[in-house]
């Protein structure tokens, strides 16, 4: 079945009405170009059939329309920086790139919003709204690369979540082009159902995004930033429990453990700090007075917990610094080990020093590498277990230990993902999570908006494994 | 059909059937009880067959299993405050009160949470939090009377939603009855499609919420409350552009026509304000220091716009008092005139001041009374059509002037419901705001969790004339 469709796509009828649509430059189809399009950030990749690169919201409509007319399923994808397989194509599929959909298409400063196209990158659009005075809060590690569109698409977040929340509070508006080429739109403010939180975190598997509006901040006019030391992922997380039991909440709170902090620094060339067991990354922003308050109250906090030390940036380039450390970790840690496999697991933070203890206690039953690091102010931290696709033994235990750890994580009232998202890495954990009835409305729901299932199938509703074209 | 329908219910077997499952006590069925539960704050209202009063997630799914079984709907009901008819049940329907259900289930300073029932007042949470140094944001102005589950299915806002949210940024978890019966949950971090945030503000057509999660802050350690006074309601509304377009959000920015202000003075028997043409009602919170310095920048910003006395409450008695005023508009209103139909549109703040030229355009041109006064900082606006539903006549001209507003508002960008609901009041507009596309895919997941429709039919997506049974 999957090679029927195939060759569908690679008919040559096919590809010329697709070129028609969006040009010939438009169209991807040889080999080079299309392995291009057959992974994200996760170790799953399928090389697509064809590859279409639409500019405008009527092209994006017009290949679905065609795709939907000729069975072929769709793959929409942002820049391919996802840590759940979302937008790993089928063999028998178009993966439909928004990267030539990059312009800004309104922006209004006075009611603090702009709508862009989804192909923008997210660290453009800062840079832009910093020339305002402005800001998006949502700012996932990944943000140099990472697009818009993907951003909605898996609900991202980011170190600043923990102030200002996730993509999901900043979209207010979407166009959305339905599998079978209509173009509809919806609002927050569109009563009815919130179709607009729906389709946000829908990782491409109900609509493709064609315009995004986002709300806007103003930017804060004040930082603190620094590093506290602790002794171990423990006493860092209890210092974490300790801020939120008092509703002391910064802008940012990172954790990164021993083994993680050495290897950014190693990775960076700077010296290490060989008697810290974990950090706490704290960012405060604000007013003058808010920042000096509550950075204050937070350093006596911590110290109370036992932080014996702390590191300040003093001036901009020093708090770049700081953040290049935390941006640096995944890049990092792909130098320990071929394989990552990054499971951003959440619980209520009161849970944190026992799943702190969980972890540990499973790295050593396993046998297994674990780098953990995170936004453990949210209770979400990225449990990396390294490994090396090549050796199945290994690869066997991490697939375990992950399992225990996926299953501790829910019995602690968590989620087996924090802000990844399910894709086809975690499609068969999601049951777990929500069991029968909630896994009966989430498939129709994915019925209302795709009924014939061509867009994006198999991510987060796992395919059965018959028909389960898409992974290897 | 409807009335072969209301016989089923109403036969003894069934009533003995329900009594067994919530005893005797629960289940009411004289034509003055069940009167009780036939309307809510607008002029919409039938009489159900029968109210059952539940007492646990049990109890409402055995009563769910039956009706659904028996082919009779059931339509959920909190306090009966609402403004769009959304829990007015069909003569043929159960109705099923959460009143008895108001227990809090679970507290945790730590995690910054809570679960409630959903028959827990609003008012009575946000005292025992303030005990806790902690606070609820979502504060309807109907608070005293209003319960939690109410407040989620109508996704209810308020004035401190300008710088909070309304209640689906605050809702972490809901235990859910499905109209079959069947007990699930979804929480906000779930990952899959955001089911949380569709059952959020989906007024009692997917799911009856027997438990709910709610998110917490930390109360505001410092406040400042004032009155500005302005000419008329176009100023007011520049004022409030003025703001916006600075990047300068107060806690709460509430405005009162004329109108709306004498009618309220001389319902609390206070002096009124002859010379004032509307004034705008502000509250900023939050630390010492932040709360000076942003009080200052708006009162600097009011008397660029021309806005020319201030009233500063200087203690909480006067603060109270202030609220009183802002709090009494709906009791006073309803001295005015028999018929209050409250449409709460919404438009984007930059487009205040032209909402407000049309609202008296459109009271001249169609000879209607208007009263407006609301949550102006969001830009949603609460324009009151005074009438008599006994006046036919003036009946049609004050929904000719809805109509016309409706449509003004979606020209405006805006929606028709800032935070009211669809309901049954305006299910005939929603095709026009969402369009087909969107309306079939409201369907869908109607379909998705409601397969028979059989829990509050009609509410939202409009039955055909035919079938609608629920509609006097």
């Amino acid at each position: 079945m999957g090679e029927v469709k195939a060759a569908a796509a690679k008919n040559h009828a096919f590809r010329r009405a697709l070129e028609r649509m969006v040009g010939p430059s438009g169209v991807l189809s040889s080999p080079e170009d299309r392995l291009c399009y057959s992974f994200d950030a996760t170790t799953i990749s399928s090389v697509p059939a064809l590859v279409v690169l639409p500019k405008t919201t009527e092209q994006v409509s017009a290949v679905a329309a065609l795709a939907q007319r000729e069975g072929i399923p769709v793959v929409p994808r942002g820049a391919g920086t996802g840590f759940a397989g979302s937008c790993v194509p089928g063999e028998d599929a178009i993966a439909l790139s928004t990267e030539r959909m990059n312009r800004m298409l309104s922006f209004s400063p006075a009611d603090l919003r702009c709508v862009v196209e989804p192909g923008v990158v997210n660290g453009d659009l800062q840079r832009y709204l910093a020339g305002e005075r402005l800001f998006y809060p949502p700012d996932p590690s990944s943000l140099e690369a990472c697009t818009l569109g993907g951003n909605v698409a898996q609900g991202a977040s980011g170190p600043r979540a923990l102030k200002y929340g996730s993509t999901k509070d900043y979209v207010t508006y979407l166009k959305v082009v339905a599998p079978d080429g209509e173009v509809w739109e919806t609002r927050q403010e569109s009563r009815g159902y919130d179709l607009l939180s729906v389709l946000v975190g829908s990782e491409g598997t109900l609509g493709v995004f064609t315009a995004i509006g986002l709300r806007l901040l103003p930017l804060p006019t004040h930082w603190r930033t620094f590093l506290a030391h602790f002794g171990g992922l423990e006493e860092a997380s209890e210092a974490v429990v300790a801020l939120s039991s008092r509703g002391v909440i910064p802008t940012v709170l990172e954790v990164m453990d021993k083994v993680t902090l050495r290897c950014v620094e190693d990775y960076l060339g700077r010296p290490s700090h060989d008697a810290v067991g974990a950090v706490l990354f704290v960012e405060v922003t604000g007013g003058e007075e808010e920042v000096k308050v509550l950075s204050d109250r937070i350093v006596g906090i911590f110290e109370e917990i036992k932080s014996w030390q702390f590191e300040f940036a003093t001036n901009e380039e020093e708090r770049e610094s700081l953040w290049l450390l935390r941006r640096s970790v995944s890049p990092a840690l792909a130098r320990v080990a071929p394989t990552k496999i990054n499971e951003d697991v959440c619980v209520p933070r009161s849970r944190l020093p026992e799943l702190m203890r969980t972890v540990e206690a499973l790295a050593q039953k396993h046998r297994v590498r674990i780098y953990t690091f995170g936004h453990i102010g949210d209770g979400n931290l990225h449990v990396n277990l390294m490994t090396d696709v090549r050796d199945r033994e290994e690869v066997a235990r991490v697939e375990e230990c992950a399992d225990e750890l996926f299953r501790v994580t829910l019995d602690l009232g968590g989620t087996i993902s924090g802000e990844h998202g399910i894709g086809l890495s975690k499609a068969k954990y999601l049951p777990l999570e929500l069991g029968p009835a909630g896994m009966k409305v989430l498939a129709g729901v994915k019925r209302a908006f795709d009924p014939k299932g061509l867009l994006n199938p198999g991510k987060i509703i796992a395919s059965r494994p018959q028909d389960n074209s898409t992974r290897r």
